[in-house]
């Protein structure tokens, strides 16, 4: 199978790397073009910024030249880590312009028409791109990084018993504020119990993610959510305490198996980037943390553990999810593969 | 005033280290016994353990010799910071014999006849104190450190409106866990999602010291609580993620207005290690945070901030509180100037 | 004695900050004027930055206005934390206007006719405040803050013995690098093993601090210098790993004397920021270290450590000192104090 | 192929859990055997300690059971991670019944007739081999973890130009300590200047490793270092600041050449845990970090960066080298690939 080709815009920032660095050895897909703001057109890749991923940056990526944001770049599917600030317009630009859009910007998530897209959860909502105003484009959002782990962890308990509210408090991680982000002077023994918009964004997206496709549009899943977000002193992994009230009775070990045994549309498809299992459920009742667990399954799966009767709810345990993988840059991966899979590329010569 | 002569058992670890440090300037109290375990004894403090505490250790207390734990010391009131693996005998064998033991342990707090104090919340519980079986002495014990701080907090919402359920996340400090605690290697770049016991007592503690004394005992308050408890790499100051349901509807202004001027015996007898305000409502939403607020009122205020409507409860807010000051020796030793200040120690020389 | 009215230039950043903080309480000066750059002014000060300092903002200096860097501030000294980007040209427009400049910034420090002063060291270079071209005013400037500490650490062993040459390795602090300064992604879990333009000044500022004083100018104390500098999370106090090959022999008792007993000009006039004693010799062999001793004297002393023989050179040893307290604005207050008590401020009204 | 037996000594501790993690899909050896000290054995592997390496503990080797360090394993080579107080006779123990003993202990280090062993530097050192007093057995060790990087670093500019004099400051990381290792609450927010014993075995085993082999005994490369040695809060990786003296004259191009095309046996060997290019020459002015490049080469590879003139001695650099891989296990390893190759085994049927 010829490679499809695609480009990065915002390839510079901290979810741009991220793209570049997971699509580097991909089996489907070939970077083509890097693009980003106006500081970093006509340098190359490799000078344009300071390359924070773990793995070294390859030469050939290097010595890319950084293009702009225009929507003649030489692929069929953009990436987009673009800043909030400039995402709206730039993706509608390039869904016009006939690219399948990946976005993982906030700016288009709650749009009607627009499949807020975790691919074990909601692949359905793919049937949304029929209602958009795009020929040959389209394009398609991820959640919030805190919401993917979360959402995910959600949905077998939703499946099997129904859910009436869930309390969420996250301890999420350093990259989750990009680069520079947060200053060192402001984390080093210390936590700061605010992320600005991050809660709004838990309590409303898993509503949409996890409600029922009907008739072009979304009916939300009506269950009440209240999260509480802080910044602690870890790089990559954003835990979350959860407690949740179901709409019928489960026993403890109905539940773990519920998690065990989850599987979806991205394992019966054997997308590449898919977990084999997308949720681990964890014994050890120290367990899920973010420096052990957070790269289980290169980092697409979910940890879940200290699962336990709530006296306020019915049950609580913990979530823990790779932030910048599955949390951003990895699903947003996993939902190209999807709509490849799927179809919704037709001809995908670049 | 002649000074009360008061030892410290368990004075080398660091709880014991913490009584000395707060101690070692006190104007009512004054040290004259320092008692450990046997690998300590017939040493002199200074090399007896390894100092911790920020501000150096005054040459009297470091020439001090160790003393046995055995109720034959020169003093009139311990303080106790012992491990609950000895401190329930050993504090019931200095009570036996007559000296006030004022405990940090968590072994006699849930004894029905014994105090477990917040001044500012429940000094009216020292009536238990006639209910003790010692003649001279007593117990009075303080509560767990997380759960001293968020108690307070609660008390002037439960004095208005009545609190009927509880949701508390807290991500604590390395202190909580003693010394050498932690290891480093668990901790950098981590979060660990469980505290062995600490949940449980969250669960109960408060219940006893918010409860109604009745008839020799205590009348626990009525009211639910979860909890989920996290260690973080902060050194001190526990943070907690509180949601709060009333029994009867509060405006917001209320609510920071009842904090705010919330005072009680501590600050009407002007014990001398008590806060002129106990609680302190911080108006940023990035704030309270543990390094920049912990030493707020020498760390025996508590600071509240980020109070907010809550989806599920009615509101939600973040409390902070110093675990090794407010929350363990500290409150300790306002609830001994609580106990002279009100004529408990009858003939006080030592 | 009436107070000297003080202002402070750059009075938003981290430099200014801890003016504040020092000058709050200081029993010869009051801050009259708070000035920094253009996007403050007019806000009052209180909102024109985010307080970093430990100890709360003062609520009088929270209401002051933010007043431009001209020389029309309302006081007699003006204390610079000024960015070494403007710094140059601000400080000598002061200067001219007659305000006597003390400045932490870089820029006039090599100049031949201001001093590099640390009042313990070379108190006598304020003659070189003569050849100033400055009527009323004058400029002096106090080192890097790396440089203080090590400089202090050296001086009683010059005396006694001579200095042939000196290898430093430094540890710095977060704060060194002001604010936002370096990301926490950077440095979590992490060292960064260079630190801009640092090594420059730490082989060459001593060398002018530690040199004569000879007709209206600084004959350079001859050694040769090396520096590695590296950055380590720690929020504060710089710490240096020291080799140093002396002219003479000396015994390490002596040494330790030297240093123990070390005392100058700011301990003779009993200026209100001297500390006792400039020089402390920790005997522990794991001293001194950041968290426990970089406080001591508040702040203001330098704590030396683990003195033992060098297979290179003749001693190698640990010096230890508080970068934005000894290291730069405690510094600098000192050298105004020791300008006031020297009569270099004439009739001192504001 | 059939793979080599091996037995792993201290399998629980730190340096024994990497050895098992690095040797779980090893091409030439397979895990038969892992011992430990009383308290773990007759309990299987996985419930024995706390796994703690990044990558998942194999079920195989969980559920192995841990067994006594007695002379009787069914392997034919054991890895020794033993602690000190017990690794000297218990190797004696193995070597003397016929294994073959690759130690990354200290205790036989300095022996005359054991090869201290890094195999692109002295690997004609296992000639030594032939003079231990063991039939069929024999022991090889591996240097401290801070001397391999460094020494590494070193041999390229000896072999060039000669070597006088070596200066090194070190900042190693809370790995190198082992587990529990160094409390959180001594490292959070700090530096401790001293790691015991840690500076004499940098003063003195380089001079081994690059000695000559003649006659049946190394004489000592004739060269005289110094050594300061800090810990750091980072989890892997020592970093090294380096000045050296040469006895030629040097170019800054050619060191960087010497480096970057420095191989030796490993390399000719094809040496399966070898990297490609055992040193790293990296051109950024702040690298090498050890967050980013300590996993450079899977962690067998040393990275130096900031080669510049020094004032005092000719050049200095930074050097970094992954601990417990490239100083330790890893290191080890290689040992044993480099005596398989070479034939020390003879019959290597386990």
């Amino acid at each position: 199978m010829k490679k499809i080709a695609v480009g990065i815009l915002g390839a510079t920032g901290m979810v741009g790397q991220k793209f570049v660095e997971l699509l580097a050895t991909h089996p489907w897909f070939e970077i083509t073009a890097l693009a980003a703001s106006d500081r970093s057109i006509n340098k190359k890749y490799g000078q344009a910024m300071s390359w924070g991923m773990p793995t070294p940056l390859p030469e050939k990526f290097a010595e890319m030249p950084v293009l702009p944001c225009f929507p003649n770049l030489p692929c069929r599917i953009v990436f987009s880590g673009l800043d909030s600030s400039v995402a709206g317009e730039i993706e509608h630009n390039f869904a016009s312009a006939g690219y399948i859009v990946i976005s993982n910007s906030k700016n288009h998530r709650m749009d009607y028409n627009v499949p807020l897209l975790i691919p074990e959860v909601n692949s359905d909502h793919l049937e949304l791109m029929a209602s958009q105003p795009y020929e040959k484009g389209g394009i398609v959002t991820n959640p919030n990084c805190s919401v993917i782990g979360i959402t995910l962890a959600l949905k077998p308990l939703l499946d099997n018993w129904g859910i009436e509210s869930v309390n969420v408090v996250t301890l999420q991680a350093l990259s989750g504020a990009g680069y520079p982000g947060v200053p060192s002077m402001d984390i080093l023994d210390n936590v700061i119990p605010f992320i600005s918009g991050e809660e709004a964004k838990i309590e409303t997206e898993p509503l949409k993610i996890l409600g029922n496709y009907q008739q072009n549009g979304i009916i939300n899943y009506p269950m009440r959510l209240s999260a509480h977000c802080t910044r602690v002193a870890v790089a990559d992994g954003h835990l979350a305490c959860i407690s949740v009230k179901f709409k019928e009775k489960a026993a403890r070990g109905q539940i773990v198996e519920a998690w065990k045994n989850f599987s979806s549309d991205p394992q019966f498809l054997k997308l590449p980037t898919a977990p084999k299992h997308p949720i681990l459920y964890l014994d050890d009742e120290r367990h899920p943390q973010p420096k052990l667990h957070r790269h289980l399954a290169d980092g697409m799966a979910v940890s879940v553990g200290r699962l336990r009767e709530c006296p306020l709810f019915n049950w609580k345990f913990v979530v823990l999810s790779h932030n910048t993988v599955r949390g951003a840059a990895g699903c947003a991966i996993l939902n190209a593969e999807l709509m490849v899979k799927k179809g919704y590329l037709g001809n995908v010569s670049g």
